[in-house]
């Protein structure tokens, strides 16, 4: 058996947002009253569905791509993603000028199939279940020679999804709670990792569906789960946590749940009060905070908005009301 | 027949500046690298979508609201509204602590008449109808004693309207275009005053749809047309160019049009690329940019984004699509 592999530490984050600089979005800070009025704590809102490709996502894919050494890069850069995470590689690997490789289940989002496309990457269709991804990658890299870029299970990528709390946790020093979403778990590590490098006392909370709680399961028992029911709405919380951000997570983070109509509500709470655009999985933070108002009662909080790459004609309260 | 009121001057929008800055938010600027390249310009939003209540009407609200002399105050404000004038009087007069009545016509959007109530102005209903509107607002006025604070027929509204404009121009000074949508008139007579008072040569440009046209016609005749057909899904833009607009735009703006097909279309684009929920009447000028793109090729354009209050459950794509 391989040694495991090093974890990122609080310091990769301030270097990757040195590094990132140059091409990431400073996203906005919003709040909203009324949902602090509904909510009953104040809550700053870092809006990365603002961010290029409209997600967080950009921010680890731009630190993985820009710190590939110059020979490595040439054969560009490999991944799997139906989603938000393919679109990032994809624009990160055009701006450097190197050729991505994006394997895509089929099934996936159209909206986000189509910003891959978009942003340059060569897509390649596969099956969908994880070995038939799994087979495909490791054929596109053994045939271009290129790197692997792991949407979360990658020390770069972690602490490049980090940068987005650093940002916050800088234009709002006193926050009591930081909320991010929670699935493959790259956002929360690096999220924990910032939280740690601010050294402000801030507590990060994971936020999951409970229909996909295979991260909440994992860090109660103190074991990685696998094949966990998930069946959620939320598409870009649909991956297992990873093994990295498990080493990185537990003993660390609590995880909060919300349940699928507590999502949606969330979700058209911030469309109809803020203006703002989000996917369904970037709803989960404010649905947990607004289904466990006691524990961050008058409290300043912060919630990560993940990402806004949603499909206008199949909207949740559209298809199926809550 | 009396004197016509005087006309508000580019000075009154400094004004209104200073006047409402301790209560209206200063809205961010924002860019879209996929629009730019769609349109072909490089064009810049002003995001009045982000404003308080939800429009840029709270800056005219707060401008004659806080400009009432103590004592005419007391006695309240009454509006005629159905839709974000009425929320933005309601939210003004709430935070002068004095009473405000709005006027609201049956068939008014839920979502808008919910904003009036909650931002906590007493709602007299009236049958639809130009007629119907004056005679409740006459008999509230007699009423209450309280003074009038119409829509866009008003000097300080006008001005107060105008203060969107200003800071767009103070923060992008080299822009070549300025477009806003116009209906009743105030947010492009506004407009026109903060171009005038920046004084840099920017070219103002209303927008509007063909299929509510009359203030075209009636720049294009030199006489306020009455009675025009108005049939468009923009529910923000239904009302007729004002007098006080009239004498401000004539010979001064120049007004084009869009089809409600490319306006839904430019709705839909703003919430994809952008992740901003706007309302239709607010889409029209990126749409007017999109069917002229002969005119601003190459050009710095300033868009005022004018309001983002939309029933989620009738999108016009799931309703009618495009």
């Amino acid at each position: 058996m391989q040694d495991a592999p090093p974890l990122p530490v609080p310091r990769d984050v301030a270097e990757a947002a040195a590094r990132i600089a140059c091409q990431v979005r400073r996203t906005p800070v919003m709040r909203s009253a009324s949902i602090d009025a509904e909510a009953g704590c104040r809550i700053h809102f870092k809006c990365e569905n603002l961010q290029r490709v409209g997600a967080f996502k950009f921010r680890g894919a731009s630190n993985a791509v820009l710190g590939l050494d110059p020979g490595r890069a040439q054969a560009g850069v490999v991944t799997q993603s139906s989603g938000n995470h393919g679109a990032a590689v994809a624009l990160a690997c055009r701006l450097r000028g190197i050729p991505a490789t994006v394997v895509v289940p089929e099934g996936a989002p159209r909206v986000k199939v189509e910003a891959i496309r978009r942003h340059g990457a060569r897509l390649v269709r596969c099956a969908p279940g994880q070995a038939a991804r799994d087979e495909a990658t490791a054929g596109e890299l053994s045939r271009t020679g290129g790197a692997l870029v792991h949407p979360f299970d990658d020390a770069r990528v972690i602490a490049g999804q980090g940068t987005a709390a650093l940002e916050l946790l800088e234009e709002v020093p006193g926050l009591a709670h930081l909320l991010a979403p929670v699935s493959g778990g790259g956002l929360l590590s690096g999220t924990l990792l910032a939280a740690q490098l601010a050294g402000s006392g801030v507590q990060v909370v994971g936020a999951e569906p409970a229909a996909a709680s295979d991260a909440h399961e994992s860090l109660r028992r103190g074991e990685r789960v696998r094949g966990w029911p998930i069946d959620t709405i939320c598409d870009g919380l649909r991956a297992e946590l990873g093994a990295l951000p498990f080493r990185l997570l537990r003993d660390q983070v609590r995880i909060l749940l919300a349940e699928e109509s507590e999502i949606i509500a969330a979700m058209r709470m911030v469309w109809e009060r803020m203006k703002l655009v989000i996917e369904p999985s970037c709803a989960v933070p404010l649905a947990v905070v607004l289904n466990n108002r006691e524990r961050f009662a008058g409290a300043e909080v912060g919630i990560i908005l993940s990402g806004g790459n949603v499909d206008l004609d199949a909207l949740p309260w559209v298809t199926a009301p809550a």
